[in-house]
């Protein structure tokens, strides 16, 4: 793990989604960043989530009962929004409004144009923005982005398929919010693919010369270390009972969990808005406007009754 | 391996296609087969083919330089037939006129009502048929069965998705018999799903409990064991950092390669009628047919512009 620098990254939470819990660790993991505040709509609940979560929270962690309190805490350089989907337009660019640089939770928002008022705020105000995607940010990514651009191992691209599945009970099915058209109207659209199945994150990318697997794509097995398969120029065996060569295991291990090295990226990045005044990154706020681009025409698709939908980007 | 028995199943084979390499070696390795007769347009092809595949054919086999004389040849129980679907109806109702039990290449025919045909002509004539898919002979496919039959491991079935791929050459594309309309008309449709990408073959098979996952199903890596994957009520552990349980690796071993133990099924099968006067066995047209109109279906779905079809059994 790298050495914890001067001046990390001062966060604010707004929210506290079970999924705030994962963050709040992994800001604690990544050495340039440190929580400051968890904001709540009650104070109570904002107070229970750093008791809750102490191994992973300083002592000096602020607690408030409102979210603008966060916005307005002049200590705080950046904030993880995790609230309900329906939500983000206007608390992030309340943020951004504020001078707060945003880390945003997917779906980041109901449709592009939505989006596209929050990319705006943020342009605006300076800020660097990033969605919460994590695997992206795992160094398996980057190892298995440098294998499917070898045209030798890979070739080029003729096919992607992806599944995440996981299987809810009737709690889930009543209760959460991605069942709640008021708070997160994509649904499975805006999460997983369905709810109806064993948990199951596979991603099989084809290409003329390679095959790349993995089934733990989006959450690795295991946090140390993540793997993914290769087969390259397969081919059987003479008579056809076998094959010449095997798909071979890539293991690529990593210090920071992926939700960490998430954090770490993001905080770097602020970092050279805060310190240096940097220009923000816009790497990151275009890929997130493309993957909004795919959620709204498969929507659209879907309302008109599976037709293929172009995507203009 | 089993014992060879006192009265093996004795073959012929119809055509020196490149897989009656492969069966050529199954009969050899089955207990209770035995290879007689190999006939093809030209006696000189037969010869060699016989020659080439010394290891696996006793010197006692016969060549003939017509398809009629194998069938004409009282020493003959069964004939398998690799030729060119396209000549199917005409050489596999000729086997079964002629008193030949039949072991037909796949894909057996090029519409269910081709394959009434030759069933019909099977039926009249007391033939036991069966069509040359390989994987589901092998032990793994039992395995697999068992286990997504268990309601507590794996439940109700939810999706499945397979892929068979692989990439041809120049020659291929050009030559071989699948891009010919005259010789394997149904082309990808009766054989992989696509010949542009790198070899693949995966099948991943969701229920509400359970995920199996294989990659290597229709031909198994290696000839002695195969493998597959099963996770059962796969969930994440708390923090949604990882998996509280990872999938389970199944081995299955076989002492007889996959396509050894479809000619001792067929050849057992053939056994009991030539035998023992038995009725036969059923349960393998019957798959057959199933399949046909899958492919009919697909056929039709294209020529429809990807309309859904339904298939009426």
């Amino acid at each position: 793990m790298a050495a914890a620098i001067d001046k990390p990254i001062r966060f604010g939470i707004l929210g506290c989604a079970d999924i705030a819990r994962k963050v709040t660790r992994a800001i604690h993991l990544a050495p340039n960043a440190v929580l400051c505040a968890v904001g709540s709509r009650s104070i109570d609940k904002a107070r229970r989530f750093i008791a809750d979560n102490a191994p992973h929270i300083s002592t000096e962690v602020k607690a408030y009962g409102s979210y603008e309190e966060v916005l307005d805490d002049a200590g705080i350089d950046a904030v993880y929004v995790p609230l309900p989907t329906s939500l983000h337009v206007r608390w992030a660019v309340a943020a951004a409004e504020k001078g707060k640089h945003l880390l945003l939770e997917k779906p980041t928002a109901l449709c592009a144009a939505d989006l596209d008022v929050i990319l705006a705020a943020c342009e605006a105000g300076g800020i660097q923005f990033m969605d919460s995607t994590m695997w992206v940010h795992h160094p398996r990514t980057a190892k298995m982005r440098e294998l499917l651009c070898d045209p030798d191992r890979f070739g080029q691209l003729k096919s992607i398929h992806s599944v995440f599945t996981f299987c809810v009970d009737t709690d889930f099915l009543q209760n959460d919010i991605r069942v709640k058209p008021d708070l997160d109207a994509l649904g499975v659209l805006g999460d997983e693919g369905c709810f109806l199945s064993n948990l199951t994150i596979d991603l099989t990318v084809i290409g003329t010369n390679g095959t790349l697997r993995l089934h733990d794509f989006i959450i690795p097995f295991e946090e140390g270390s993540a793997k993914f398969s290769l087969g390259t120029k397969s081919w059987f065996n003479d008579l056809v009972t076998g094959w010449s060569s095997l798909p071979s295991e890539h293991v690529v291990t990593t210090d920071l969990p992926q939700e960490a090295c998430m954090v770490n990226e993001f905080s770097r990045l602020v970092g050279h808005v805060r310190d240096s005044g940097s220009a923000p990154e816009k790497k990151w706020p275009t890929i997130t406007r493309k993957t909004q681009l795919v959620i709204d025409a498969v929507k659209a698709s879907i309302d008109r009754d599976y037709e293929p939908v172009e995507i203009v980007v």
